[in-house]
């Protein structure tokens, strides 16, 4: 099935969350659906989407896969369950990090997520909730992307040929697959989601394991936990369309307390883009990069430099996994 | 011995250079002496000093590693030849890369460049010439660097409890310990040397070995001279202390041509310093860095990504390695 983008310029917005409120209950009928939420716009738009076409025979899980920012799942979970969606965090971290173990290339790393995610995780949700269906956020550009070869989107399936009803026991309903993401921020918004949710810079799949270049341990999802945080604090009022922290796994010579000290290095992005299609590094103020560079080398263990992206895309992707 | 610096308002550049001259000819007395030119201030001021003490008596040689930037042996060779100074270029590159084969360890790569230099190339240049002194270039940085522990600096022996005499079969003169870059660089001005010498940003000993992370190939060394050959282009009317290019072994995810393309990163680091003790990065304008990332990523076979060191020493050091 070839897929047909809606552009922005085509997009009515009420009548496309009606439309699709309608097919989603059309398409579940009777039975039960289960839906992933992040917290990024995609699922959040999904989520609310479902909930509305559903109501209680929509389960909405948050997968707490110790990959997720710093008290993200309780933020989520608290915030949906303030707009009347009830929210089930699932603690699936030892199932992921257990895949990811030894895995050190981009691609292998996102199929195991990948694996965890939709055969583990979901199987046994679906199975446990005796469900048919899994909502999902999956836009045009994660199939583009996918598609053309430039990077596996954790969420395409069907287009690169996989039947999850035969594999996972489940049919996925992708109500947003035609939309770019400024076109979902649209939906999320007249679906009523706060700014916090409809505004939010978009966030991986594989979340902070795609920010983590070599093996994903929880130690190292912690060292990069904490400068995404120190990143999000110091650029949140840029406006920028996503910014991010990388933690490399190459070593640099530095110094402590007139010591050497070999140590890490965490690489800053910041993108100025409007679909992720395309992007520019943001010409941030020195005073700033200066003060990200202090804080992530002043609180967080081990880190002896920062860098900044100064690369467009292409040929540079938006995250460095 | 104590080395005590001689710091930059205490001196006389006339009567410290009438000095070691002096104190040059005396040591070397009838015999002869070699050293090493690298084209750096520091080399290039002992090699000037030596050659006002020991005329027909000194051979000096630039020792082609297969690690320096493009097309430098011959241009520093006839930039002196021009002065009245005899160059003759050896050519080690086997040499040098055999010994780095395998190294991945900063350290290690140090150590195997100084034993292929100290002990293979000049021992048997020494015995070759009958000499019995090496003239170098080394800094008090050089010295309190390696002695604090924080680098290696190849230069440093004596410091270090190496005897070069029994080890190499050479003693070892070392005119400028006392003096950091600054105080070299009006030394290097005394002695008649042109701008392009005395106002030369800082090169590291152990060249383009100190530009790569991960282990030095042949290939890898051609990546980063390109890459180092565009960063001196664009950064040079900067008037920054240093400007240099490091390949990182990292790679990262870009896109060619609407593909995948699991590439090379390269950092860019421009400083500002006045001895190397503590620097900032130079608040270059973001159309000079997008300028640097479009060639980089244009030019360079391989490379996806650039990156801007944001880091201020401490807690990072000049280079990576």
């Amino acid at each position: 099935m070839e897929i047909q983008e809606i552009a922005i310029e085509d997009l009515d917005t009420k009548s496309f969350t009606e439309e699709k409120i309608s097919e989603i209950s059309t398409t579940v009928g009777d039975g039960l659906a289960i839906n992933a939420l992040s917290g990024g716009v995609d699922s959040s738009a999904v989520t609310m989407l479902a909930h509305k076409a559903l109501g209680n025979r929509l389960k909405t899980f948050f997968i707490e896969s110790g990959l997720m920012r710093e008290g993200e799942p309780q933020r989520i979970a608290t915030l949906f369950r303030g707009l009347g969606v009830s929210v089930e965090i699932v603690d699936a971290k030892n199932q992921f990090f257990d895949a990811l173990k030894g895995a050190t290339d981009p691609e292998e790393k996102r199929e195991a997520i990948t694996q965890v995610f939709y055969k583990e995780v979901f199987g046994q949700l679906v199975k446990q909730n005796n469900a048919k269906y899994l909502l999902q956020g999956t836009n045009y550009t994660d199939v583009e992307e996918t598609v053309a070869g430039i990077k596996r989107q954790h969420n395409i399936l069907e287009q690169l040929g996989i039947d999850t009803e035969e594999q996972y026991g489940y049919k996925v309903i992708e109500p947003l697959i035609q939309l770019r993401k400024s076109a979902i921020r649209e939906i999320a918004k007249t679906l009523g989601l706060p700014e916090e949710i409809y505004n939010r810079p978009p966030f991986p799949g594989p979340a902070l394991a795609a920010r983590v270049i070599g093996e994903v341990t929880p130690e190292r999802v912690e060292i990069v936990r904490g400068a995404t945080k120190i990143v999000e604090e110091e650029l949140s009022n840029t406006g920028a369309f996503q910014y991010l922290a990388i933690l490399h796994e190459d070593r640099v010579t530095g110094i402590r307390a007139g010591k050497r000290d070999y140590g890490l290095q965490i690489e800053v992005r910041c993108w100025e883009s409007k679909d992720a299609k395309t992007g520019s590094p943001t010409t941030l103020p020195y005073d700033v990069l200066e003060k990200l560079a202090e804080r992530v080398t002043g609180e967080i263990d081990g880190v002896v430099s920062v860098t900044y992206s100064i690369t467009k895309k292409p040929p540079s992707t938006i995250e460095a996994i």
